[in-house]
């Protein structure tokens, strides 16, 4: 049985939306990798009961919570007391602690207001966490099953206190064996599909297999138990990659190929010392926009009317026939820039099919490079925005598989 | 007493910290604006007992809860399972719904998977939410004291989902009285001068003020108690605006001007009847993908040396002097597109300025208009992709300045 942990967030501007929690997200990774079960991510707001009854509700079910938040010198500032409230340990003044909060003050010459002195005020039977990197005070105290750590939830604080102090206790207090977590990235194919090429493998029942469908691309994540020896995840990993195909354009924590789509266009880009052009049409602008930093794409034009294209290049088009348009203007582009690959995106479909999410759109992408040209057709659909995205996506794809394959 | 909601977000992914849960922050937003009192998020994996036990506890604390996630295709996918076992409501095929899906992949030519059909069992006792923008259909159920509504995690669909469907679905079922929220967007100012900016002002007690710095603006909210008069918001919102000045650029729920920079900069330009060219450089691409579907943007290019950009336009660059190069290009370009204005943005600094953070980039913009040339230099600094996104505001709001004022 593995450890259970839950995060627990404090504060009315997380809770109300005004700030998203990326606390939690930071702090979960952190306590996955080191072998802990997260079971909970809570959030509640400066309100004293609701304080107490979660803090008493995560002492029966977890074995440690880590707190953000709460620790400040205000009113609205409630942790302490409804730990001292909720596990009947009263509040007592930590003399080293209001120390550290006086020369905090002292070290940036200004002086300590009064309200800083409640941040020194500990409940009974807590260990004091010492903040170098702010006034706030962290503590620790066990109560029921469960060990709770306390620490502000400024997140430059909190993670520097987490790494630098809390980590180490962690490891000390408790027994951990981390599992090892392999995630393949495909694009162009959906996750119940992935799912059913999977479905003809034998996954041992011991490796946890789940999908996860992102903006850019589909995740198939295989978590592996520690005892796992590598040749055996290697060995599972490649059944897997090969029963999915070319989909899969990484592997993160196994392969070379590791990240992003962008990411493995660039280190392929980079080892071929290839440059690239671009020419937009329903993707207007983001195929370069999500290149950005990348050295090898040297130019990219978006054009709202293919006639006007055409004129501007001098390049005759093919009514109706987008596929071998695409590539008169790709070999036009190709002279003008003088690049080694030049990728052209053409579309059918009205402005007003484009806006409406209920029709389709069809893309013509031509991928034109030394070994002469690649192309494919596809449809996408959903609201425009979508739209633009996935069509960059798939002209993007047609790069990588040239790159891969 | 207001009425209490809850957020419970489901997925492994959400859980370990793979995803940062914005879906939260997104939705606890949307439910203060409509009148709940946000009490809890909590966020679960998939895990049946876990799934089950949270929505009891839901069923006896709150009178609504918004669910994300879970409803996939896939195994892993468990939501609709633990609904139907926590409150007792064997799941059933819902006819309409696999319909939808399967439409959903007719209209994009492809196959449905046997997985698919899933998506369709939803528990006895509940009504379907259409989802016309994924495969996963949406419900709600009525268990003990709460109001459950279950939808995809996928922001997208999450969002139109509650935007389109779920939001009407609650104005009629609860009886909120939601405080009058006015939101003044801006860009080109932070919080900080915002906040010193309002404080000469006398803002009355009842008026919560609050700020957000979002990615492409920054917000300052004021929200007035339900009974405030009309005369009396606009007096007030008239002098905030214009202490604020011309960062202001809409004032959502009040006036004409609302929504986003490139939902306002539409609105003018579609009025005055105005068409655009768009030079890039450090923002490669991304101007002209923020404004996707606007028919007004006719052309933009992108060029990574501006060398080979002078040379391609037969333009002369004045060595170092980036203004009168930008006012000579867009000069060429106008002529090339015959737009009414043109757009041209360049940027002094090394690529490896750009992608260190802590280093700023110097941006020259011009843009040209038949009532002559505006333009601005500023700086941008932080990691490249906020550097991109920052530059490609920056072009814009000369843009809207232009436009409104």
């Amino acid at each position: 049985m593995r450890l259970k942990v839950e995060i627990f967030s404090q504060g009315e501007e997380v809770l109300t939306g005004q700030t998203v929690d990326t606390n939690a997200a930071w702090l979960a990774q952190k306590l996955v990798d080191m072998g802990f079960e997260v079971k909970r991510h809570t959030v509640v707001g400066d309100n004293l009961h609701d304080l107490q009854s979660l803090l008493q509700e995560i002492s029966h079910r977890a074995d440690c919570c880590i707190c953000t938040g709460g620790l400040g010198p205000t009113i609205d500032d409630l942790t302490a007391q409804a730990v001292a409230e909720a596990f009947n340990q009263p509040l007592q003044l930590d003399p080293v602690a209001l120390q550290q909060i006086a020369q905090y003050y002292s070290r940036r010459k200004r002086v300590m207001a009064d309200a800083n002195r409640k941040q020194a005020l500990l409940p009974q039977g807590a260990t004091r966490i010492d903040n170098e990197w702010g006034t706030a005070p962290g503590f620790s105290i066990q109560h029921n099953a469960c060990w709770f750590a306390f620490v502000p939830g400024v997140p430059s604080e909190m993670k520097a206190m987490f790494d630098e102090k809390i980590a180490a206790i962690l490891a000390q207090r408790f027994s951990l064996q981390p599992d090892r977590l392999v995630t393949l990235r495909s694009v162009g194919i959906g996750e119940s599909d992935l799912q059913e090429k999977i479905n003809k493998l034998q996954i041992p029942e011991t490796v946890q297999l789940s999908f996860r469908a992102g903006t850019d691309d589909v995740q198939t994540k295989l978590l592996f138990p520690v005892a796992t020896a590598q040749q055996q995840i290697k060995a599972l990993v490649n059944q897997v990659v090969d029963s999915i195909g070319v989909y899969v354009f990484a592997v993160d924590n196994l392969d070379k190929r590791q990240g992003g789509l962008v990411d493995v266009i660039d280190q392929l880009m980079q080892q071929a010392g290839y440059s690239l052009s671009v020419q937009e049409t329903a993707t207007q602008g983001l195929i370069a926009a999500k290149c950005i930093t990348r050295p090898w794409l040297r130019a990219a034009n978006f054009s709202q009317s293919l006639v006007q294209l055409a004129g501007k290049l001098g390049v005759p088009i093919n009514n109706g026939d987008y596929l071998s348009s695409a590539k008169n203007i790709a070999l036009k582009i190709q002279q003008q820039d003088q690049t080694d690959i030049v990728l052209v995106q053409l579309y059918r479909g009205s402005a007003q099919r484009f806006q409406q999410k209920k029709q389709n759109i069809i893309l013509y992408t031509v991928l034109l490079t030394a070994d002469g040209t690649r192309s494919s057709v596809s449809t996408v659909a959903g609201p425009a925005k979508r739209k633009q995205n996935q069509a960059a996506i798939q002209a993007l794809d047609l790069l990588r598989r040239y790159l891969q394959y």
